[in-house]
């Protein structure tokens, strides 16, 4: 029986080894700390996972090295989207056997002005191949990064085709009337906003959790405020999360958050990037380090 | 010695079995028919050839088939950018391994508005791990799809620090502007207008040649341009070129040139592409057939 979908699901950074290569240690050591915060489970291989600028055998590295760690399946939510099918087929049917909570899907994201039809058909082919152990795909709808986005048409069509395996949706679209809309549109499907800017808003309307990158670094209050969101106090939970979500998204989002954990668990590696992303210059992160929301999250969450 | 980065290089269509694997057989029947059609040579594995639809391991099979096929390696130029830096290190070395003319390289293009700098640092360290054997590498630009390019900036920076390495470009930002900024800009540089359209004059501007999808119905038309483009006849030979461009990409570039390929080898099997792209539906492809331009090219060009 698979939990439902909700929740907290934190898309780890991923910490490399100063060869470029992962380190696996310091991975499952922060995945393990993230669940320890709050997080219902991990979206592992996400966009500030660096999951694109990964080998499909070091995103199964990192799949297995999870369960190999004792870090239940049914937490993770593995991104398993890829330009080329097979690649996606692949990964999916690797959560799928390990009995994963779900699977993240971008679209294919090379071609852009694709067809709905294109579209469909890349989700279609993916489910069949898989087959029998296909786990539950959550759309992943990033357009300011994949350009290429799930329509509503279109999720209306999977949802349709697929019933209990189109089962939701991480919207990054950045656009709030766009959760709703989804939320408003689709009743059962489980829509994550990609960022917690709008989250109490977002409950209220009937949003099942959040899937954010700045989750890295404060899994604990996003957590929190999904849990609470009813309560008087959530306004201030909220804007409390939207100042650490400011520090580390105005100065570059997957680098902040990776200078942040830097500093948390005192491993200068942990700022290493894959090109094309680059590490914070020192003044930078000076900055964010002496921001008022960060120094007080590092001073409050000990590694 | 390299022979000269100049001429028509061809990126060929990948034609696919009914289950979807690639029709080697197939297509080295294609490759060698565009090399007998006057291609100087091939740039496999770009954009039509829907390289970013193939896995790592698929693309490589390609490399293999075609020098197995007797192929020289110096009549190849091989698309290996991929998002992760390691798959490009692995393609490229492989090409360099053979003896390919050169490697076309797309941007790492999942992440958008990266910076100048984190894209040096993927061909600087793409160059340095692949090592000794480095083909010569041209820059793919192509925003309309990649949506991340090479800046002219970045173009220069690369040329002073790799010479002789980072040699030429294909350009296909669509823009003949831009082509003619290459050439003036960096002498030496080998600009390959990434489409015909303006040829006539990119070759008076000073380009080397032209990689183009289109040459893959119309390689001795496009080479016949590149070869005579002194002569009175030109520009009717550049219009002509464009009649044919026109009837293909109006219609769907890829999937109305495999329709025409198709047509060409009678073999109904060259229709297919992968998604997220779609195959021509019955009424266009009875238009595009129909269309004067390509009437008359599957008349004077059999296969």
């Amino acid at each position: 029986m698979q939990p439902p979908l909700a929740g907290l699901w934190t898309p780890s950074a991923t910490p490399f080894h100063a060869d470029g290569s992962i380190n696996t240690g310091r991975l499952i050591e922060h995945c393990k700390s993230l669940l320890a915060d709050g997080s219902t489970g991990l979206a592992i291989l996400g966009t500030t996972s660096e999951a694109n600028s990964l080998t499909v055998g070091e995103r199964r590295l990192i799949i297995d090295a999870c369960a190999d760690a004792g870090i239940a399946p049914e937490r993770l939510i593995p991104g398993t989207g890829a330009t080329a099918l097979e690649d996606a087929v692949a990964l999916t049917r690797h959560a799928g056997e390990l009995g994963c909570a779900g699977v993240l899907l971008l679209p294919p994201f090379y071609y852009k002005k694709v067809s709905d039809d294109g579209l469909f058909a890349f989700v279609a082919q993916l489910i069949e191949r898989v087959g029998a152990k296909v786990p539950r795909v959550l759309l992943y709808h990033i357009p300011p990064i994949a350009v290429v986005g799930w329509s509503i048409d279109l999720v209306g069509r999977l949802i349709e085709a697929f019933p209990g395996v189109v089962a939701g949706m991480k919207d990054s679209a950045g656009d709030f009337d766009h959760v709703v809309e989804m939320i408003e549109t689709f009743p059962g499907f489980a829509v994550f906003p990609g960022a917690e800017r709008h989250l109490l808003q977002g409950m209220q309307a009937g949003a099942v959790g959040c899937i954010s990158a700045s989750a890295n670094v404060n899994a604990r209050g996003i957590a929190d405020l999904i849990r609470h969101w009813r309560e008087p106090d959530a306004a201030r939970r909220q804007d409390h999360a939207n100042a650490i979500r400011n520090a580390v998204e105005s100065r570059g989002l997957i680098p902040s958050i990776k200078a942040v954990l830097a500093a948390r668990y005192g491993d200068e590696g942990w700022q290493a990037v894959r090109p094309p992303l680059t590490a914070l210059n020192a003044d930078t992160r000076r900055e964010l380090l002496a921001d008022p929301a960060i120094t007080e999250l590092l001073e409050t969450v000990p590694a």
